[in-house]
């Protein structure tokens, strides 16, 4: 099943819509639930008349579907309670430090890092990312999420998987430039991250069919900056699988449904893939050449990011967003 | 105005109330809007429909008043978007730093600490402190807060003022055996700040009176531990104001109605002022006789926290938290 949210002048959270498997058809679902965050609160009533929606929409007989277009949609949840992203690619972490001279965690490779963000502005797909000062080091981050349903403190990683209840991709925007002073002081990021943004469609674990095994989503992350190849970094790498993240953020409180919790910047090792980040180009760089040559983001620079199943389906849509002057 | 939120079986907002002034009575105001996140949505419709009604209430002129019992009130939102905490006393910082061997920061009198909270899953005002284990150190931290409307990123300090809507006070539950780790790690506070609870009654301004000047609450915050004196610690000392701690949150995007921003633990030089969390006392215990002899909070230990204005009254309620085994 995939579901969307379309953006309303009025309504904040949007309105639920059902999305066809082939992205090409909505209808409204706002009689089962008004939005996606709503509909998570009730999600064992919601799912079952969710389901028959996009079985109907699929076969063709709804009456009052519509065409999508993807710029009427906003993230599958334009805001919610909470939003934890782990960092659960250990080659991304290891790069990163090492572009701002800080030392690895001495926990790498036994407990995740994950940090809270901001969940009550997400940005639409296609929303353009507002760029303050182009000295912030404006960067992408290209990521795979889950939304989970209620999960209770304490949570085994095994038990956790089974309270993911949908699947997404996401654009966690970083400000290189803000952030080493911001960890310096101790207290982790919050000007650095600003509002994240999410592909329209979120969808359920059935549509990901066999490349959702392990708790990971083994498939590749197709990122492209200004329409060019950035990366094609395969998700099934996670170092720590969503089991064991989703437990690292319920150890010491329970967790309300229509929470995200993201993998970190999708990263291998094998060059051949790319990046989903510029800092990570920039460092490899700075190894291979001695100097990082490829600058952050600057006013104009557009961002792609989707994710295709082996039989190259689109199965999120599209984040595509291009950098404006705030 | 005072609001207050009933506990409901179905509805994890609960039920939007207006609470007489004495706090002895109150009257369900959700004819105007089904929660207070909603009514944060909509507070230009909502707030003068609130305050008439706040006004009936308190001259006798409601029907279907009824007595208000603290324990069926929930936190005044039980879960919001974003819960954003400073750390404005300068004096806390010190002694916490101290505490745990971590160096100041450089930016300590110029850029506030703040870190992004969990808003998931908020204690009521007398839900137990759930315990996992007594190593964890769990801690209290008396904190005063703001609720905002729609903040535009990039607000000024003054126009940030403009902003606040609400008042609160707030139980910011530490546990500081994790964080020391969680800190060196970088990302910052997660599984060392569980849920946090706070007094059942969000306030407008002028129930503050004189006390609310220069973004400030110059009023005392009183701690009981036990059923003892703890703390009455002078939230007015605050370094940072809360038009800034507001424009450090807004500085790279904006800020969703409804959010929390927290003062960070009350915190006065005054020795006879007491504290407002255990690590506080602890640490000045090392510091004058060269050993920490208060134990952290033990399962079984009770918390209170309020706060009186000058002649008395009880602005916010009272959060009244026991520690229990998880």
């Amino acid at each position: 099943m995939k579901l969307a949210t379309l953006k309303h002048p009025e309504l904040k959270d949007g309105e639920l819509i059902v999305v066809s498997k082939d992205n090409t058809k909505g209808v409204k679902a706002t009689s089962i639930a008004p939005n996606l965050l709503a509909a998570m609160d009730n999600w064992k009533m919601a799912k079952p008349r969710l389901e028959e929606l996009y079985s109907q929409l699929n076969n063709g007989s709804v009456n009052n579907s519509f065409d999508i277009d993807q710029k009427e949609l906003h993230s599958p949840m334009p805001r919610t309670w909470q939003w934890a992203d782990g960092s659960a690619f250990i080659h991304h972490i290891k790069l990163v430090r090492m572009a701002r001279n800080a030392p690895l965690p001495e926990t790498l490779e036994t407990v995740p890092l994950m940090y809270q963000g901001g969940s009550d502005t997400f940005l639409a797909p296609m929303e353009p990312i507002p760029q303050i000062d182009f000295s912030h080091g404006t960067d992408l981050e290209g990521e795979v999420g889950v939304i989970v349903g209620d999960v209770p403190m304490g949570v085994s990683s095994e038990e956790a998987l089974k309270h993911i209840e949908l699947f997404v991709i996401i654009n966690d925007v970083s400000l290189r430039g803000l952030i080493p002073d911001e960890l310096k002081a101790g207290f982790g990021f919050f000007q650095g991250k600003p509002s994240s943004a999410f592909a329209p469609f979120a969808v359920t674990e059935d549509e990901l069919g066999e490349a959702w095994r392990e708790g990971r989503i083994h498939l590749p992350l197709k990122v492209e900056i200004n329409g060019e190849f950035f990366g094609k970094a395969n998700a099934g790498e996670m170092h720590f699988h969503f089991g064991q993240l989703i437990a690292h953020a319920a150890r010491t409180r329970r967790l309300s449904a229509g929470t995200i919790i993201g993998s970190g910047t999708v990263s291998n090792e094998n060059r051949e893939m790319g990046s989903s980040c510029l800092v990570e180009k920039r460092m490899l760089e700075k190894i291979d050449e001695g100097a990082m040559k490829t600058p952050f983001l600057k006013v104009g620079d557009t961002v792609k990011i989707e994710m295709y199943d082996s039989q190259g389906n689109d199965i999120f849509g599209t984040i595509e967003q291009e950098v404006i002057q705030a």
